[in-house]
Order: C-alpha cells, then structure tokens, then sequence
C-alpha cells in the first residue's frame, strides 16, 4: 500500500513530469494541494481544501486498494512538508513514494531570465522569510554570498528588508517575481528598494537577491502552455 | 529563430517535464549532453560530445530553419551555462527559449528520503566544491546553517571535508548519493568521515549535509524507469 507524493512543477501543467502524470492516468484518486492547476487531476481531482484530515484520507483509501497521488507544487521535498507526511502515513502501515518535481524556487527565476548560477557564482540558497507561519528570517541565516531565492516573503517585506541588509549589499540587484501557468508579472531594481518593489504582489511571490538579476539572459519564453494546445490532452494521458 | 534548452532531470527518462518531451518532439535536432539518456533524443541524437562548438552548431542550424533542442542535465539555470550560452546564441541572432527541469541537486537527495527541508530547517544551498575547474570551495563560502548540497565534490574531497569541518558539525550527518535512471549507490555516516564515505563512488556523485540525512523518510521509490514501461514509449511522443 502507498501513495505516490507527486511534485506538479511551478504551475503551468506542461511542467509536470512525464512519470507524474502516467501516475495521474493510473490514480483513483488526485488530491491536489492549493495552487496546483486543476486540469491535472482532471474528474479523479479532490481539493485538499475540502479535506479534514488530508493525510488520513489518503491512507483510508490507499488501505481499500485505490491509488492516490497527492500533487504538490513545486517539488515535495522543498517545503513540502515530506518527512512529517510521509512519517504520518507510515504510521497507517501505508508507504510513501516520491516523484520529483520542477521546484518553482528554481524555475520562476529562470522564467523571467534569471540564471542562479553564472560566473563567479557557485551557490544559490533557498529560505523561506517566515518559519513555522510566525517567527521571522534572521540576518544570521542568511548566506553572505551566493544568489538567494526568498519564498514567503511578501508578509515581512519590511523586516526582510532590514535583515538582508545587514549582511547584503543595498545595490545589489533584487527581483520580486509572480508566475503561474496563467499570468506573471515582476518588478526589478536594487535590494534597498525591496519594500516599493513588492507592492502590487500577492503571495506566493518569489524574491531573487544576486547578481543573476542585473544580468539577466537575453531571453525569449513563450507564453505559459495553454490548456487547449498542450500535449496533455493531445496524447490523452489523462484517460478522459 | 530560437534554440530550446531543456532540462532533461536527474537521468530517469520519465523525469523529464512533459513540455520538454513535447519540444523533442517536434525537433529536428537535439543536442544532448553528457550524461542526458540517449533515448531521450532518439534517431534526432547529437552528442554534445562530438561538436567541435557546439553553440555555433545550433545557431546554424537554427538560422537555417531547423527545431533545435539542447537537453541539459537536471535544470538548465543550475550550473548550466545559461547565461553564457544564451549570450552567445544572440550574437549570432538566436533566441534561446528555456524549459525548466528537475534538478538534481534537489531530486537526487530526494531519491534516497533526504528532505532539503524540515522542521526546523528553512534553507539549504547549493554549491560547487570547484570553481571554474580549479578553485577549490573555501569554508568562508559555505553557510553554518540549513541543508547543504555539494556537488563536484569528490575530487577534491580532502580539502572539501577540512572547509567543511570549520564552520559545521563533525557529528551532523552526510550523505554521498549517486544516483542515475539505472543504477544508484549511496554511503551515509557523520561528517567527520566523509573521506571515507565517498571512497568508491565516481562522478557525478551528490554529497548532502544536514538533519534530513539522519532523519530519512520511511520511503519506498520504485525502481527507476525502465525504458520498455515508461510512457515515453507508450504515448508514442517521441514520434518513432
């Protein structure tokens, strides 16, 4: 018995894996966290807003036989909560199986052109702003070289801000990025300018802090994959 | 005129976004990179290998009308050459269109049950332990918190265990992971052997540090792929 905790990719539904969605065509049932595009559990969908106990759900009807996948954004393994899930349903004698996902920690940047590593640029860092929804980053956990990619950060744009310039550079180049498989939209400029740059962003944001930013790759995407022409429907993976 | 570069994943053919499936697709050519499963690319296959300049080969050709893909390992932005590449195929007047992948640097730890994060842990980085081919990561660069990720770390793992000893924890776990679409081999101990430890393994070969180590997910992973299962075949993408 187990559940396949699958990674859906940044939002646009060509970003999921080849594997993840053969494991969607197979599943009885998808739960799909928030934020995941709903054509990808297409009528085997379950919100997991509209579940109580999402993990003992799952379990319940792995135990009968069906096959669940849980689609989370991104990848499971960042800020997925995958340890205590999978901790939990083991707990129910049911397993745990992972399937990678596109992390939007890294795709969002490079969507908008922004590469984490360049020359003279050998680590990137990810850190939420907000730990265990109340308690706030410190100046101390944040690396002082590297490009950063900041997750959560719209509610405490203000104390980010001091923190990150305490150990960063004010003229260092920052983005605040908003991408989905639907809209996008960014603004630019330097790292002591963090709090105007923000405002007009909805979570989930993500803030980009390293050079990457102010050298951004002459770049072309196309608009996000559209439902209608991508390949989901045109190879009748989803079995509807 | 534009080149796709695509992010092929970790190695496992079914890793790789059903976008990036779709643009081999309807290629003429797909450049792959060492490591990228030759599959992937099918009868359309160019070894990076054999290129003499392998830029030039794809602005050619994509100036002369043909679909070029370049199948990167794991995510094109992450130690992928984008920035430098993309500035390049403009010069020549191409566009480069960028389709993001799974990294490895977070689906590998994964593979084996390592979580990059986790309660208590808000951050973890990924870093080089060579620089350009020569330069070795010094202990100033590596940050005293949150999950570490290094790669290209055997060569020089003598020097990368001193650096490392100086700002964490002899006791904090570590992990040496190599992990492909066929094979996988994994050593983990304490830090302070990590010497040891990754005795035996070649490259490319993801050393881990950090809490998620010794706190592994009860986890069961399928076998990866195999090519006769997978849907690649299956859904008859790839056209052959």
């Amino acid at each position: 018995m187990k559940v396949h905790v699958v990674g859906a990719g940044p939002g646009d539904p060509e970003l999921i894996t080849v594997k993840g969605l053969r494991l969607i065509a197979e599943a009885d049932i998808v739960v799909l966290d928030r934020l995941v595009p709903k054509e990808l559990g297409g009528e085997k969908s379950v919100p997991i807003s509209s579940l109580q106990d999402p993990v003992r759900f799952m379990a319940v009807n792995a135990r009968e036989g069906r096959k669940v996948v849980w689609l989370k954004n991104g990848d499971p393994s960042v800020f997925g909560r995958l340890l205590e899930v999978c901790a939990e349903l083991s707990q129910w004698g049911v397993q745990c199986e992972v399937v990678p996902g596109v992390s939007s920690a890294i795709a969002v940047p490079e969507l908008f052109g922004i590469p984490l590593t360049l020359p003279g640029v050998h680590s990137f860092t990810v850190l939420t702003a907000v730990k265990r929804g109340r308690e706030a980053l410190s100046s101390k956990e944040i690396p002082r070289c590297g490009t950063l990619v900041i997750l959560m950060g719209l509610g405490v744009i203000g104390h980010l801000k001091r923190e990150l310039l305490k150990v960063r550079d004010p003229d260092e180049g920052v983005a605040v990025l908003s991408w989905s498989g639907e809209s996008r939209m960014e603004a630019v400029g330097n790292l002591r300018d963090l709090d105007r740059l923000s405002s007009g962003f909805k979570p989930p944001a993500v803030i980009v802090v390293g050079e990457g930013v102010k050298k951004r790759v002459p770049f072309a995407v196309e608009e996000p994959s559209l439902n209608e022409r991508s390949c989901l429907r045109a190879n009748s993976v989803m079995g509807d």
